[in-house]
C-alpha cells in the first residue's frame, strides 16, 4: 500500500486504528475456510462517518476494500483475495445501541456478537431467534451479510426474517437508510432485502434494526432413532405437514453417529440409519405435549424404532450431545473436510441422500451428513486425506456432482454459508447466463468501480 | 400505436389477445385511484414465452409497457401514465400450477386471484395468510408487486413473508428464476426480495412460489371499547409486549365509529374514543383462552371500558361489522377520500394520532382513521368535497403534513399500498438524495431503456 494512503488513513483514524505490520496483517488474513490472503492494510473504523470517509477515499483511489466481522465465514467472504484493505468492524463498532421494549426491536452496530445480543434481550424477557452455531463469536453484521441460519430456523426463520432496517455505506461513501422500525414498509425498493446475503459486496452495513419476539416460556427435547435416513426424512416432512413446526429438527446419519460414538463412547445406536433430534416450544404445557404427541406418532408411523423425551434440562443436553459434537467428530474419516450446506425442498431430502450415497461410493470417499432437516439443509461433508492430492481431487469431483444433484432436485448451492470464493466456481451450475448478468448489473449499480469485495460470488 | 407494431403483436398473440379499440382501452385505463390514463394497446400474454417476446420487442422499439393485475391498486401503479402498452396478466396467466402438500408450497401464475388460492389451499387443510381487503379480486402478481398486507399481518406477516421464489421476465426479455422451493437459499443476490414491492418497474412476474402453513384449528374474536385513541394504542402495544401476538388487531377512531353508526345504526358506542377488534388463533382451546385472558387484562389496565368476546361465528361477524364497513361509511364526511396508509413504529401510534388530530383542526377537515394497529399501519382518510377545489387543496396540504409527521416519527409513507403515482411527490420527504440515486441505479440495472412502468415511485 502506497505510504501516502497509509498516512491518510492514520490521520483519519489515528495510528492505533491502522495496522500495516506483518503480524497484524496475518491475523486478518484468514476465515473459517482456512485459506489465507494477506491484506495490505487493516482499518478499524470507529463509527459510520469513518466508514464513509474510508470508502469515499477508496473509491476515488480505486483501492479494494473488504469488510470483516469475526472472520468465521465458511466461504471466504471476508478474505482479501485481491489484496487491499480489510475493514474490521468488530473492534469499535460493536455496541448494542438500543433495546426498544415497546416495539420489541433492537438496534445494534454491525460488530455486536450474536450471543451478546441474545443474552441482552433475554435478560429483558425478549428473544432473538437466529442462532448460528457460531453464535458465540460471529457478528451480527456478518450474520446479515451472509443471512445466517441456525438451529431454530425451522420454526423461527433466519436472519433476514428479523432485519427491519439497515444503515449502510455505499462504495461511493454515501450513507443510506433502508427499511424502518415498522413491520410493514413498501416505500421505495427493498434495499435492505438485497443487502442481506450480499456478502459485503454491495455496501458496508453500519447499523442493524432487528425484530425481537417474546421469549417462549417452555421448551422440550425429544429424539428418535430410525433404521434408515429415508425413514427419518419421511418422518420429518410428515410431522411438518401434520401442522407441527418444531423449533429444531436435526439429523445425523449413520456415519456421523459412528464418528461421535468412536470419539465419545456415549452408547449411541451405531447401527441406526439416522437419529432425529427435535425441540418444541410454547407457553403452555399442553402446547408442548400435543406437539410431542404428534411428533411421536409421525415418527413411529415412519419407522422410528425408539422415541425418547427429555424430562430434564440435563437429559435434553444429553440428547443434543451427538448433534452438537457431530462436526468435530467426523474428522475420524479424514483430515480434510470439504463441507457444504446444500439445501433442497424438504420432500427431496431422501432422494438427495440416496444420490450422495451413490456419489460417495463412486469416488470411494466417506460423506457423513447431518444438519437442519427441518428446513431441508444438509451439511454434507466429503472427508479426505488433505495431504493426498489424488484424494483431494476425488473429493472435489464428488462435491461437484453433489452440487449438480442438488440443483437438479430444485435445491440451492447454499442454505446459509454463502458463495464467497469457495462456491464461486459452481455459480454457473445454478444460474443461467441471464441471471448471472443481472447479478453483475446489480453489483455495478451499487459499486461501479468494483472496489468493494470484488470478484466474490462468481461475479 | 404504430400499425406495424400492432400487427406484430397480433401475429404473436392472435388478434383476440390484442385490444386497440376505444372501449377496451378505456376499460384498462383505471385503477382504484380513479385516475385514468388511456393505454395505446392492451395485450394478453398466454404464458411466459409471450411475455418474453413482448418485452424483447418493446425494448428494441422503446415502447413503454405497464403490467396490470386486477387494477385494484391504490396508488396508480398499473396506470399507463406515459402511454404505451398495458400487459394484462389476469386473463390467461391465472392458473394455480401446483399445491405441493409435502413441502407446503403453492406455485401459481401471477393472475391468480388471492382468494382463489386461499380457498384452494384451505380445502387441503393448508393456509395462505396474506389477506388484503381486496382478496376477492386482487391478483397474487399484484400482491407481490405491491407487497400487499392484510388483516392477519400482525401475527402472520405480509406477502413477502410467503414468497419463496419468483420467475420474472426482465425488460430485455430474459426470463429469470429467483429463489427456490426451500426455506433457506443464500446463493446469489436476493433478486426475489427486490422484485417484491417493485411495483412492476423492474420485471414482469410470471410465476410465484408461495410458502403455505398449516391452518390453525381455532379462532376467536373479541372487542374492546376505549375512551380515547391513546388508551387503545397503549393497550395494543402492551398486549404485544406481554407476549400475545393476535392474528389481527384493528382499530376505529371516534369519527369512523360515528360514520358506521350513522350509516348502519348498529348501536355502536358513538362517544367512544376508539374500538379495538382482535382475532386470536391456535390449535388448542387453552391457547385461545390464555391469549384472550391476557388481552382482556391489558385492555382493562389501559382504560378499556367494555370488553366483549364473541361466542359464536355470528357474534364474531357482528363484532367485525364496524371494521369491515369502515371504508364505505366514512364518505358521510365528504365525497372525496384522500386515503393514505402511513405506518409508524407501534409505540408511536398515540403520538401520530394526536398530530393528525391537530392537522385536521388546522385545515378544518375531517380525518377519520382506522386500520391495522397490530403493525402500526393507520388508514388515514382526509375527507373533502371533491367538487370544491379549495377544500381539495386544503386536503392535500393536510396530507403533506401528515406524511411529514409520519417520517419524523420514524415511519413510512406506505405500509402496503405502495408509491406509484399518488405518493411519488412525497418520496424526497422520506428519502435522501443518495437513497433516491440508489433507487435510480437499481432501476437502470434492471431496465436501462426505462421502458417498464417508467417514472413511477418518483424515479
Ligand atoms: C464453527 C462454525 C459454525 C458455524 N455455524 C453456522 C450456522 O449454524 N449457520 C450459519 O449460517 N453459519 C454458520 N457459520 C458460518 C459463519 O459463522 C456465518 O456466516 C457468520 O454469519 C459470519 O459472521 P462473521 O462475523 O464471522 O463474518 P465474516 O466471516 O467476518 O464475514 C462474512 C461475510 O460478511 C461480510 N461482512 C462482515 N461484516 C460486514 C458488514 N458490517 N457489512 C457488510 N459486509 C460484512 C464479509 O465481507 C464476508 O463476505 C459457522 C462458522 C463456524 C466457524
Ligand atoms: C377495496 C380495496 C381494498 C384493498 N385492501 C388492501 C389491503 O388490505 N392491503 C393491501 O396491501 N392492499 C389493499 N388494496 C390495494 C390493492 O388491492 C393491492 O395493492 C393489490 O396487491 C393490487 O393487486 P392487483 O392485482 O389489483 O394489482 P394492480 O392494481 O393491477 O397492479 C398493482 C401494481 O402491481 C404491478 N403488477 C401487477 N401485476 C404484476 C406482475 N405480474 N408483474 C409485475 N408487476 C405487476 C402493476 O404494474 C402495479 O404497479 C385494496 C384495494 C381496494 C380497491
Amino acid at each position: 500500500m502506497d505510504a501516502l494512503h497509509v498516512k491518510w488513513f492514520e490521520e483519519l483514524l489515528g495510528v492505533e486504528n491502522v495496522y500495516a505490520d506483518k503480524a497484524h496483517l496475518l491475523a486478518y488474513s484468514y476465515d473459517a475456510t482456512r485459506t489465507t490472503y494477506e491484506p495490505d492494510l487493516v482499518l478499524f473504523p470507529r463509527h459510520e462517518a469513518d466508514v464513509q470517509a474510508i470508502l469515499r477515499y477508496c473509491n476515488t483511489h480505486r483501492i479494494i476494500i473488504t469488510p470483516r466481522g469475526a472472520g468465521s465465514g465458511f466461504t471466504g467472504g471476508a478474505l482479501p483475495s485481491n489484496g487491499g484493505i480489510i475493514l474490521a468492524l468488530e473492534k469499535h463498532m460493536n455496541k448494542i445501541l438500543e433495546i426498544d421494549m415497546e416495539n420489541m426491536v433492537a438496534v445494534v452496530e454491525p460488530g455486536v456478537i450474536n450471543m451478546d445480543l441474545q443474552r441482552a434481550v433475554e435478560a429483558k424477557g425478549l428473544f432473538y431467534p437466529p442462532d448460528p452455531a457460531s453464535e458465540e463469536y460471529s457478528t451480527l453484521g456478518g450474520n446479515v451479510a451472509e443471512n445466517a441460519g441456525g438451529m431454530r430456523a425451522a420454526k423461527y426463520g433466519i436472519t433476514k426474517d428479523y432485519v427491519m432496517a439497515l444503515r449502510a455505506v455505499l462504495p461511493n461513501g454515501e450513507a443510506i437508510g433502508a427499511g424502518k422500525r415498522t413491520i410493514k414498509d413498501v416505500a421505495g425498493y427493498n434495499v435492505a432485502g438485497i443487502l442481506i446475503a450480499s456478502e459485503g459486496t454491495l455496501g458496508i452495513i453500519t447499523q442493524i434494526t432487528l425484530k425481537l419476539i417474546a421469549k417462549p416460556k417452555l421448551k422440550q427435547t425429544a429424539m428418535g432413532i430410525f433404521p434408515s435416513v429415508k425413514d427419518a426424512m419421511n418422518a420429518v416432512y410428515k410431522t411438518m405437514a401434520a401442522g407441527v413446526t418444531p423449533v429444531a429438527m436435526e439429523f445425523l446419519d449413520n456415519l456421523t453417529i459412528r464418528a461421535v460414538e468412536q470419539k465419545y463412547a456415549k452408547g449411541l445406536p451405531v447401527d441406526a440409519g439416522a437419529i432425529l433430534i427435535t425441540d418444541v416450544d410454547g407457553n403452555l404445557d399442553e402446547e408442548i405435549t400435543t406437539q410431542l404427541v404428534t411428533i411421536e406418532a409421525m415418527f413411529l408411523a415412519n419407522g422410528c424404532t425408539s422415541f425418547k423425551r427429555a424430562n430434564t434440562a440435563e437429559e435434553a443436553k444429553e440428547l443434543w450431545f451427538a448433534r452438537r459434537n457431530a462436526s468435530p467428530s467426523i474428522t475420524v474419516y479424514g483430515s480434510k473436510k470439504l463441507n457444504e450446506d446444500i439445501t433442497v425442498p424438504r420432500s427431496k431430502l431422501p432422494e438427495l441422500l440416496d444420490v450422495i450415497n451413490a456419489i460417495a461410493q463412486k469416488y470411494e470417499v466417506k460423506v457423513p451428513c447431518f444438519g437442519h432437516t427441518g428446513d431441508g439443509n444438509v451439511h454434507t461433508n466429503v472427508m479426505v486425506d488433505g495431504t493426498n492430492p489424488e484424494e483431494l481431487e476425488k473429493g472435489h469431483k464428488a462435491i461437484k456432482e453433489i452440487f449438480q444433484a442438488t440443483v437438479d432436485l430444485g435445491g440451492t448451492l447454499s442454505g446459509e454459508h454463502g458463495i464467497g470464493l469457495s462456491k464461486a466456481p459452481y455459480m454457473t451450475m445454478a444460474f443461467t447466463e441471464g441471471e448471472m448478468e443481472l447479478f453483475r448489473s446489480i453489483k455495478r449499480a451499487f459499486d461501479p468501480n468494483n472496489i468493494l469485495n470484488p470478484f466474490k460470488m462468481g461475479l
